[in-house]
């Protein structure tokens, strides 16, 4: 498997593929194809986690703000602060690398 | 900071630079430019390495054998699994995402 490709070409939904599953850390690749989280979804999740874009483009909100992700951005996100996908481009795949770590908080 | 980007234009070193140090997890990326470990040194790591590479190209050397990466490649080098840097491009800057994790072994 290579990150930058094999990306199914029709995308219905997120694609998301384990790549490590180890104590305390998972890293996972996910594809986006203009998908967003659900209206009024926020994600709150009891780990942290280190997301980076590799392609595409997206847009991350928080409670108190926007974040614009181009390929090569990254962030930290620890658990529990809310957060949602408010946009992926619609024009190419948005591919991310998401590391979880920490202790279930 | 971007992944991508921020590359010096002269490279007499690699350069590591530490993006997440958290307990048990480390992420860092690095930049080669033609370098390779020094002769006779093998990496001998307490912990586990999940390692992918960005951009560039380069060869891993294993004592069973010979890894290729090139962009989106991606491996997971268990902690005291010996391995050098056998090669990478000096066309162009070689960029790695490393993922350090695990307790010490």
């Amino acid at each position: 498997m290579n990150l930058f490709g094999d990306v199914p070409t029709q995308l219905p939904d997120e694609v998301f593929t384990t790549l490590l599953d180890a104590d305390n850390v998972r890293i996972e690749r996910i594809v986006s194809r203009g998908h967003a989280s659900p209206d009024g979804f926020w994600y709150d999740q009891d780990r942290h986690e280190w997301v980076m874009l590799l392609s595409g483009a997206a847009r991350l909100l928080f409670e108190d703000g926007v974040v614009e992700m181009k390929p090569g951005a990254f962030m930290n996100i620890p658990a529990h602060l809310k957060h949602r996908v408010e946009w992926t481009t619609p024009d190419e795949p948005t591919i991310w690398l998401s590391v979880h770590y920490g202790e279930q908080q």
